[in-house]
């Protein structure tokens, strides 16, 4: 799901994201610009416990209503 | 302005927000939900060009905006 690498990203992080509405389950969001390396948008979740990394659909409606419930705090 | 240490993070990792409207240079952002730690959700920003991590203030209008344009694109 997701390709990671030790110091700089060249290359689109998220390969496949995640279809299940785990927000829940969610630690922590990272929302990545698009970039030279990358022309999408990438958000990865991290999962509470296991920390492990989840790549979301930033147009999933389920992930835009995790993001504005997490702003809405 | 931000807290960053090696491993867990065992409190708050922002100390003072950023007031000015930087939202341009933003590159990267992470959202923290509140935990065991920090109550308060965290909203972190990595700055273009220079990686410098800026914390940001979850309630300001301008955030909500930056954030709101990303889930957006």
């Amino acid at each position: 799901f997701l390709l990671t690498g030790m110091g700089v990203e060249l290359h689109c992080r998220c390969i496949q994201t995640e279809s299940k509405p785990i927000g829940r389950h969610i630690e922590k969001v990272e929302l990545i610009l698009p970039n030279s390396h990358c022309e999408e948008t990438e958000i990865i979740a991290t999962l509470k416990r296991t920390g492990e990394e989840v790549c979301l659909n930033p147009e999933a409606p389920w992930v835009k209503k995790v993001i504005n419930k997490i702003m809405s705090r």
